[in-house]
């Protein structure tokens, strides 16, 4: 039994979340069907990040435990081939120790959201951005974001069902960049609350907008109440970018 | 009645190219549409150019007549409403000279192919992106793209259904730039051969696997002959980025 490391990515447009469900088609699913077709074996692919429906991935990371002997370069190119014509790549397979656990071992998790801000609708990004059609102050919303930055309860960005035991949560980096229409928040921890980043990129786009301040992010914060947080941004914005292992 | 001038982007991969056609939904039509369901007239949507089954669009030009009265916010707003939900958006109205003709007026059209260069399938840029999955050498492929900048016979790059007078275009620039897995092919010209950048990309690809030289594009064009030329590079990667009027 050899467990392999897989790097994936894909395009959350077509699937219920990263998670196995009744209710549609689940990368985690294709990914353990398509392993299958690959080795004849039923295995489980656990996900470093279960993300929702509609988000991507550029680094997911899973790791699933395969008895057939074989390599890396195999693995990668054979579920690849299985996994045709869904929009899921394995980008890397690499072989693991025993004890890794591609959630349990993260130490780190990297998202960004990408924001579209122009008054068209999109084409070219539909289902692969936000479109905010009124003006945002990406300035503005870099500083204000600085307040969410450092040891915190989220319990305002939190969902109501999120699973996690405590809402603090220390989030190392949160940073908003725009160049043209495009606006890009990176955001980086050793983990997240459930919509966290989509609860604080809802918030932040009331300061781009102007109505809120800084201080309200501030008072927003220290609620700690999910009332007195912004909308939740939606999911087509989001890609789990990379998850990080010592 | 007002000439008005649109900027149009749009996804190809939904579309049998922009032009009206019995085999499929085209962009012209859609255009036709919205504007119909919005002024109520039916009307010609004339484009810059014709872009085939899968090509997209970041910067389309067209012109099209309309005889009620508005103005160039309302038009963009009103036929992007209409054009819900098809990935279709019109990024800007402006009333255009009555002379003005989207394709006739053109002084010069850019394109950008984009090539993801990796062994792994692609997810996320699935229809948006050719997949080379050889390693690609970027710099020589510039350095024989620089072989066909300036005025030739183009008819080793010419599609067999090519309608143009002659074959003699002037190439302005044709420049490769790599940046990690991504490869962007920039072309800029008065106007271009059907299938011309398409097939100047798949040669230039034989180029940066190493199985043709600069000398061999050197001699594939002056052979004046398609069967000459490397294959056509698929229309998944191309974009219409920019027409260029006085």
């Amino acid at each position: 039994m050899t467990r392999w490391k897989l790097t994936v990515e894909y395009d959350g447009g077509g699937f219920v979340g990263w998670q196995r469900q009744d209710n549609g088609p689940s990368v985690q699913a294709a990914l353990e069907a398509a392993v299958e077709k690959f080795c004849g074996e039923k295995t489980v692919v656990w996900g470093a990040g279960r993300t929702d429906a509609g988000v991507h991935a550029l680094g997911q990371v899973a790791h699933v435990d395969i008895e057939k002997k074989t390599v890396a370069r195999v693995v990668r190119d054979a579920v690849n081939h299985h996994l045709k014509p869904l929009a899921i790549a394995v980008l890397a397979a690499e072989e693991a120790d025993k004890n890794f656990h591609a959630r349990l071992s993260a130490k780190g998790r990297v998202y960004r959201y990408r924001i579209v801000n122009r008054r068209a609708r999109l084409a070219v990004e539909l289902g692969r951005a936000w479109h905010v059609p009124y003006a945002l102050d990406a300035q503005a919303m870099h500083a204000a974001a600085q307040v969410l930055v450092g040891r915190h309860d989220f319990t305002t960005f939190r969902a109501s069902e999120c699973q996690a035991k405590s809402p603090v949560k220390t989030l190392d980096e949160l940073s908003i960049a725009g160049d043209g229409e495009l606006i890009v928040a990176t955001a980086r921890a050793r983990s997240f609350l459930h919509h966290q980043v989509r609860n604080m990129v809802g918030s932040l786009v009331l300061v781009g907008r102007g109505k809120w301040r800084k201080s309200d992010m501030e008072k927003a914060l220290a609620a700690k109440d999910r009332r007195k947080g912004g909308p939740t941004a939606p999911p087509e914005g989001l890609y789990l970018v990379e998850v990080v292992y010592d």
